[in-house]
């Protein structure tokens, strides 16, 4: 219980406010970043002004070798490292530089780890000189990810002030900078390069992650940091985690794919973390990118490692194809069916915003066009998911966040305010209370497998619907104060389904307008809708899900393809009109 | 939170005592056996006298046919059930006078359900005749459960009194024996035929349950009678449930096969259950039989019902070959070697009885024999999974369980004495100290699964072991009052790991002495081996357990075989001799 106590034995030195600290932290990391990648002070000016950074912008601070590295996908990247036209040193030293200047712009790296990084690109392009093939299907590609994850040789803080310096709030336990989690290790293997990570999106020692595709909207929580980097580019992939949204929100948010797995399909072993939800409903790592192929490529990678044999929460799931998992055909009727693909524009609960809807509909319009049976998806309610989630996530109070605030002394950000009493937690619930909250989660959960089952009546094929489409959350844009429903994605943790986020569009203030006919389902749904302001969301990306059933993220990924390559299709058409 | 106050509206009647109630059970149950399968009182009081009642004493009372069919194993009555030479008639006949037999001599038939069973069997003979197959790979086999699966047609009582003739404890809720659980709808549609459901060990609606092996001796708890009915043959498997040695230790205490898979293997959808444990450690159907064979088939059986689709917790794996998930190999010198196992004869806390002892040296002098190398098995101890196992299971003061004692007033049995105060449950343990119960849990496995990775550097041919050998429990046999320690099961239930028990010898009176050199590790230590009485245990079963990862179920299976023949063959050897 004292594992938020710093044990300094001796007179301690004259104790630093939360903000010195903070500020040490900050000029830390720049000084990480070698001089030749700063940016001048006018140019950090001219940012600011800037609605978008995305794309021309960022691109003008770069030069060409920098940009052209940097604006190929993975699969590109290790064909050309596997072929011998680029090195690991020439791919990392590229994203190195680019996220430096991404860092600089918005904030966004709480841990920098250029020089071991480039230490280990230079292992890589060693290895492959030598052995002359690849080390492994990762090799040599640059990733950053949320601060949670352990790395050694980079401190772990989740952003926390009391945290830096610290192995997860304590002191002298050998294991400060030096431990490394799980996911790291695979990652290691598999030839992929850290190269730093990301805070959460609002914290007290970088600031406030706006969106770098308009700085006037967050760039969504909790894993903010990491989003804003894959929309700029900074690392070929990334991970965030995620026990509500945390991954699909912000990549909604920043207008890139994402993979939130079950739990249980990749390690969160060796992971700081917090809260009773760990106990029934896992915080997940999550795969962040510019690709359907990236999030595949990274989540088939990981699993060839058999990350079960180290992480025994991890379920012994080798990448599988997909038919070997498909349920059986309830009716004999049909040959080589195409699959049903459930469609839910609106949950009954909050309505999307009109840049929201709009995605839903060209979603719709394209897999229709593509020849794909969509089936009104009317699940049991996500009121349900709303009473479970807040439970089951933050029962407890959160002692643990509150301890590691007291540590510094730093005070709560406003998104966690209502979290606490004025002086402390909130009293826990009772462990009955809370077994009784677990039960209804599995009660909802068997519901919702009972509604998902019967769609195969309705199908046409015999078989239930493969994956359904739904709102990643109803606001296209989001400004700080102005989120008030998050259980689109929060249902598909209580739910424990896997889900890929796909973005679709960007806010168009000529055309997406609130209906006229627009009439609240209640409260929420209201200050949803007031809080949609066309023309300050514009440029922002509205993004659709696509949700599967429990551990299928093979089956989910392929159905994510099968619908950008419908959207591209009808996107394509749609322009020649 | 009135589920367990029952819904008489109108005047009640005179409220029947819970003796009444109980003795109605008893006598309806009774009323089930049709007149031709009741035993004499002399037979019956001739029994009371047996020291055992396996093998002759229970065939004397048999005619042939009965004896014939209810001696084959599963896989030799599908075979003739196949071939047309048995009839699902005959066979249910035959399981069925058997149970009807077994109960009058043991008490060990809660519900008794012979009457839908032939129904059953001949709709399933009308199957075959119609379209020339089985109907499943289970057509025509009989089965019997632990009464906390709903069938319809029958109560579930869980063996509280006051839960008769209610469904889990409340009345008029349209469920009362008109409910399915999902594993029985499974059952039947492999073609397995359920007669009838057994009580835990000790209820005071039948009794106690004794072994029929030492009818001086315990049959063990919880799936006691279960184990019981599988001793003697009473139906062709059984399944019972586990969440700390329930269904292992009355498998080793009667002298026959079980599997506790890992949990999310097989469903508990729709299964009447209690307790906080459930949140984290889930009770989970276990199957009982006659031989490995047995096992296999059922759980393949139930595996190719894709039982992950109906019910969200189980995990999407079919049935798989072993080499699908061997670990990768550390060293690269070794060819096709043969697989090594680890072995404990001791945890170091609670030393077991000498008859254990010796079934343990025989595996081992088997394995050995049959060219295994064994590997020292010295684990994290099971001192943490003690520290653990209790408040995960029990720490909410089990409040359920107290409810349904209320419903009839009935007193609890001796063996859950302990668990209350005077006047009710204790308090619940507080959410925060469950979560760091919780998290001590993770910790334990993590560094579990450590030591059984690290296990590769010394097996010799660069993998960790597939398997470890250990004792079932400490005691050979069991007096109700002299069960001291149960880790070396909970311990596989803390970790989530799948376990088979394997009967091995039977205590000889004439060998099994506790050596004079023994000393105790501890006062459990002592109070165990004080129990044991070479006498007084004559005859009863002794068994190991083989364990292996979470989820692998397959492999333990694969290497059960090879255990159960390496002892053929070393029995056989040694008889020879």
């Amino acid at each position: 219980m004292d594992a938020f106590r710093s044990s300094s034995a001796s007179a301690p030195p004259a104790r630093k406010s939360w903000q010195e600290i903070a500020a040490e932290k900050r000029q830390a990391d720049m000084e990480k970043i070698p001089v030749e990648w700063r940016l001048m002070t006018s140019t950090l000016a001219e940012a600011k002004i800037q609605r978008s950074l995305v794309g021309e912008f960022i691109e003008s601070l770069l030069d060409a070798e920098t940009r052209a590295i940097t604006s190929m996908d993975v699969t590109g990247l290790v064909k050309q490292m596997s072929s011998g036209e680029l090195t690991a040193v020439r791919v990392v030293t590229a994203f190195c530089h680019r996220a430096a200047v991404i860092h600089q712009l918005t904030q966004n790296m709480l841990e920098i780890g250029f020089d071991m990084a480039l230490k280990r690109a230079k292992e890589l392009d060693d290895y492959f000189h030598v052995h002359k093939q690849l080390i492994g299907p990762l090799h040599g590609i640059p990733l950053t990810l949320k601060d949670q994850f352990h790395i050694k040789g980079l401190d772990t803080s989740m952003a926390f002030v009391g945290w830096i310096g610290t192995f997860e709030g304590r002191k002298g336990t050998g294991k400060e900078r030096n431990f490394e989690s799980q996911l790291i290790a695979e990652f290691h293997s598999l030839g992929a390069v850290p190269i730093g990570k990301a805070p959460e999106t609002s914290n007290n020692i970088l600031g406030y992650l706006w969106s770098p595709h308009n700085q006037q909207l967050s760039s969504g929580g909790s894993s903010g940091g990491e989003a804003v980097m894959q929309a700029l580019r900074g690392s070929a992939f990334g991970i965030g985690t995620d026990i509500g949204g945390s991954v699909s929100m912000p990549a909604s948010y920043n207008g890139i794919f994402s993979l939130k797995p079950s739990s249980g399909r990749l390690s969160m072993r060796g992971v700081a973390n917090t809260g009773p939800g760990q106990l029934v409903m896992p915080t997940v790592p999550g795969i962040m990118g510019q690709s359907v192929e990236t999030l595949r490529l990274v989540l088939k990678s990981l699993l060839s490692k058999k990350p079960w044999l180290q992480d025994p929460y991890v379920v012994p799931l080798p990448w599988r194809a997909c038919e070997e998992y498909r349920p059986e055909p309830k009716s004999s009727t049909q040959g080589h069916s195409t699959p049903a693909i459930g469609f839910m524009a609106n949950d009954g609960v909050v309505t999307p915003h009109p840049p929201v809807q709009r995605a839903l509909n060209m979603a719709k319009a394209a897999l229709q066009e593509a020849g794909y049976s969509l089936i009104d998806w009317k699940p049991p309610s996500n009121l349900e998911s709303l009473e479970i989630h807040g439970c089951i996530a933050r029962g407890d109070g959160c002692p643990d966040v509150w301890k590691a605030l007291q540590l510094s002394g730093e005070p709560e950000v406003p998104e966690i305010e209502g979290l606490f009493e004025p002086h402390g937690p909130r009293a826990p619930m009772s462990l009955p209370e809370y077994q009784d909250v677990v039960i209804h989660m599995r009660d909802f959960r068997n519901r919702y497998q009972d509604y998902w089952m019967s769609t195969a009546t309705r199908t046409g094929n015999g078989l239930p619907v493969e994956v359904f489409v739904s709102p990643v959350t109803p606001t296209a844009g989001l400004l700080p104060e102005k989120f008030f429903y998050a259980e689109y994605t929060n249902s598909t943790n209580v739910l424990d389904f896997p889900t890929v986020v796909i973005p679709v569009t960007t806010v168009d203030e000529s055309v997406d307008k609130v209906d006229a006919g627009f009439r609240p389902f209640n409260e929420t749904d209201r200050l949803n809708m007031e809080a949609y302001n066309a023309q300050a969301y514009h440029g922002a990306p509205a993004a659709i899900q696509l949700v599967s059933m429990r551990l299928s993220e093979e089956k989910l990924l392929s159905m994510a393809q099968v619908v950008v390559d419908a959207l591209d299709r009808y996107k394509t058409r749609s322009s020649l009109i």
